[in-house]
């Protein structure tokens, strides 16, 4: 199998935000030409599949400014400096839901755009979830209504578009194997 | 429901590329506060869950400068401007496989990291493959090698990390789906 590598030749950095940074990579192609790369840092995140005793799942709506509308999501967060991903987990499920957990699993870990972007997202199953008093709150620039949907419901929010971003099609597609195999 | 709309206030446009842009939106809450968005816009892309007749899943992998590693993930690429994301997966099909197909159906479209890009990404699903003699090239700055895999062999990729990314992860299990429904 030949050598896909691509070697940098040069990184310019552009800008470094909150969330992420932006770089362009000169590199060195296999073939020794040169080429640009556009490239975007971002700190990891984590996403929860959390399962109410119920069997309903645990869903936040909020606003997404990229894409200018609402989603309905599994939650999710971005990893702080040095997080570990399962504390991440946790700590997000309590701020955007109220919920804490007796069982937390980590499920599957998968790049969202590797194109363009390093973004790693650690999504974990939770279950045993109770509301507990005076839970942490998110972050004071995020807002979401909280949503428990069936199964059944989850794969019609899919088709109308509620549900529209890959982590949380993905993850109701393992509920679905869950139940079919 | 309350309404989460983030108002844009300001919008600083910080890079235009080839492929992606970066701008900070000054946003107004829901709360009348004030935060700053950091925004990814991209083109959107398509990828396409490509099936031989001896129903193998069609594989590319690739350098991906993004993480600096070498991915599996089925064939994917960015519309061109104003191009039918069902002309952009035919195209793609072939420059990276070297594949035409008879049938070529939408399956389902996700957004792939909404909390701070607008990609979209169109999945289809393609069969009745024929390698085309004098197949369209890929891009000459894209080096790919061709790997065909049975479901079993996919679902141990994913195991063992070479498969590694959402839309691919996602078309799998919509074939274990498939077989398991």
């Amino acid at each position: 199998m030949s050598c896909l590598e691509e070697k940098t030749i040069n990184t310019e950095k552009i800008f470094s935000g909150n969330v992420i940074s932006l770089q362009v990579d000169d590199v060195e192609l296999p073939d020794g030409k040169h080429a640009k790369r556009e490239l975007i840092k971002h700190p990891g995140a984590v996403a929860i599949l959390a399962i109410t005793d119920e069997n309903k799942i645990v869903m936040v709506e909020q606003y997404r400014k990229a894409i200018e509308r609402e989603l309905v999501e599994i939650p999710a967060g971005k990893l702080e400096k040095n997080e570990e991903p399962k504390n991440c987990a946790k700590r997000e499920l309590e701020e955007e839901t109220g919920y804490v957990c007796e069982s937390l699993e980590w499920l599957i870990s998968f790049y969202t755009s590797p194109g363009f972007a390093d973004e790693i997202l650690h999504l974990y199953v939770a279950k045993g979830l109770k509301q507990k008093e005076n839970a942490a709150l998110p972050d004071e620039d995020e807002f979401v209504n909280l949503i428990e949907l069936t199964l059944d419901e989850a794969l019609q929010y899919i088709k109308n578009q509620r549900i529209y971003d890959a982590k949380t099609v993905l993850a109701i597609q393992y509920l679905q194997l869950q139940k079919a195999l």
